[in-house]
């Protein structure tokens, strides 16, 4: 087999050259995990290889209306059956969505290809790695490969990888939306996708309780620092209870500290497996939030990251607004 | 003069040809019409023509970071060192933002360029028009005709066509999103445009007041009908007073119903002049709410429609409810 010059070009042949694909990606699946593995799949058994998708556990509510049709639990058998893995959108083996005994040892020694937009992705496959940190999601890193195999994009891949490009950009707010993704979702629209179903099932589907528990946590628990620069809550487990909310569900939740006038850093704190959950947003790049997170043992980007604080809510508080509030003095 | 055979570099030419432009744009202009009004003057100056835009009254707040210098007044001396007027944005005269003692009448037999995406635009400049109903946005057309006059689209005008085209388009989430208005965004960000400012502007800058008042609203005063297909609020005076609230700065209120899961109708019914005004959402072009409007004497888009009722809210109430929920009947 020749390769083509350019990487993607040459990742579209390795996956076009695949008999059958089982299709990875990161745990608790976002928008853009799933519209990556969903819109891979079919993109594959549109063109004759068979594919499918593997994903431990449940995916969030919200997508359940656009995303289905995926193994949950597998064999050792089953999976010997297939030729090709693909991991989409996962940035480490430790976030890695698959079966208990296949590791990532096996994994990297078999004929494995990597596609992923996180800088800094240590999946390391011995057979093939495609990272491209300046890609807005890895759907729109996914549309950049197929469309270089000459191949046309299936209106329902369009689809998926439409799904995928407006989560990750936040509907193309964010940062990472460039010339270049617009671009790629002008050519999803021509290839057939459609906002109207994207729009409602993402961003307009907020169920009634989730309404209510953000209405009582914003009225009740909402703080301030730094003379209404920072905004930040910490979720108290009785309201969590109260409301059945699920915080996994709710990944729109710190855009409503987000959006108030004057607000630059958005906190919102948490009980979680570990420790308390901080999670992070900045609106200005001139106060980042990837520095503070990673100075308590976090990560993430710049604007957008979190760490797990080991103690007390109120020792978690008072420790990350001080540090929070340096960025401002 | 040799017009070219597109009307859109017909307009450009017209435009370039001018010496000094005074532009007007509708009444309680949004953010397309002050894109469009400032994006349009600061490239005609840019290319040495001398423009001005007048806005009778003000301009909302969360606009007033992006958008400033423009004359509220202007005596009938001043106005006749113009020798252009260019209407954008506005569908017909009576919404028009002109001097008291400047007639339609007037307008139409002097050098008027009318240019706007409203379809049935009744502007009927005796001069120019340009209506294109498939912009998503008046600042999409004026790109599409200033980009024919081959001249670049300095980064200040990138950015004010870039304010428009995202609050037309709800951040490119409207069915008025087509692959032409991706790519138009695109040409922008290269021209220099930042999304991030405007989205803090335009998504990311509630009054803490606002906030306030609208979960109060919806803890208080949200009612569902038709199984929940339907959500509305009347809202009342006391609650307006209380925050001081303005609904003219608040245009994503109806957003807040809308986004519910299983909601299809959202609706808003509050005291106005004239009577008590409804605005109403749809998310589901089977169920348009344009037919309703015109029911009760208003108008508006299939989706995004509203009208005044002449009696009490209650009438008004039982009256919306009972033939909106005849769509699902």
């Amino acid at each position: 087999m020749s390769f083509s010059a350019d990487i993607h070009c040459q990742a579209a042949e390795l996956l076009l050259a695949s008999k059958k694909v089982l299709i990875f990606t990161h745990q608790r699946p976002d928008g853009d995990a799933l519209g990556s593995s969903f819109g891979l799949k079919y993109f594959l058994e549109h063109n004759g290889i068979k594919a499918e998708v593997f994903i431990p556990g449940s995916i969030p509510h919200r997508h359940t209306k656009l995303f289905s049709g995926f193994f949950s639990r597998i064999s050792a058998e089953e999976l010997s059956t297939f030729d090709t893995f693909a991991a989409v959108d996962c940035a480490n083996p430790a976030r890695l969505g698959v079966p208990d005994f296949l590791t990532i040892d096996a994994l990297r020694q078999s004929r494995f290809i990597n596609i992923d937009h996180h800088g800094g992705n240590s999946m390391e496959s011995g057979f093939f790695n495609l990272v491209s940190p300046d890609s807005s999601s890895c759907c729109e890193l996914l549309v950049d490969i197929l469309t270089c195999a000459g191949k046309e994009i299936p209106e329902k891949c369009a689809q998926f990888f439409m799904t995928g490009m407006m989560t990750d950009t936040g509907c193309f707010r964010f940062s990472n939306t460039k010339a270049h993704t617009l671009r790629t979702a002008a050519l999803l629209l021509e290839a057939g996708a459609q906002l109207e179903p994207i729009v409602n099932a993402v961003f307009f589907s907020k169920p009634v309780t989730q309404m209510r528990f953000e209405n009582e946590l914003m009225q009740n628990h909402l703080k301030f620092a730094s003379e209404g620069k920072i905004a930040y809550a910490v979720i108290p487990d009785e309201l969590t209870e109260k409301h059945n909310f699920n915080i996994k569900e709710d990944e729109g939740l710190i855009d409503l500290l987000r959006e108030i006038d004057g607000v630059i850093i958005a906190v919102l704190l948490y009980h979680g497996p570990g420790g308390i959950k901080i999670s992070m947003r900045s609106k200005d790049s001139r106060f980042p939030v990837g520095p503070v997170a990673r100075a308590f043992n976090g990560g993430g980007h710049e604007l957008a990251a979190g760490a797990t604080f080991e103690g007390t809510a109120e020792e978690a508080e008072k420790a990350l607004i001080a540090k929070l509030s340096d960025l401002f003095a």
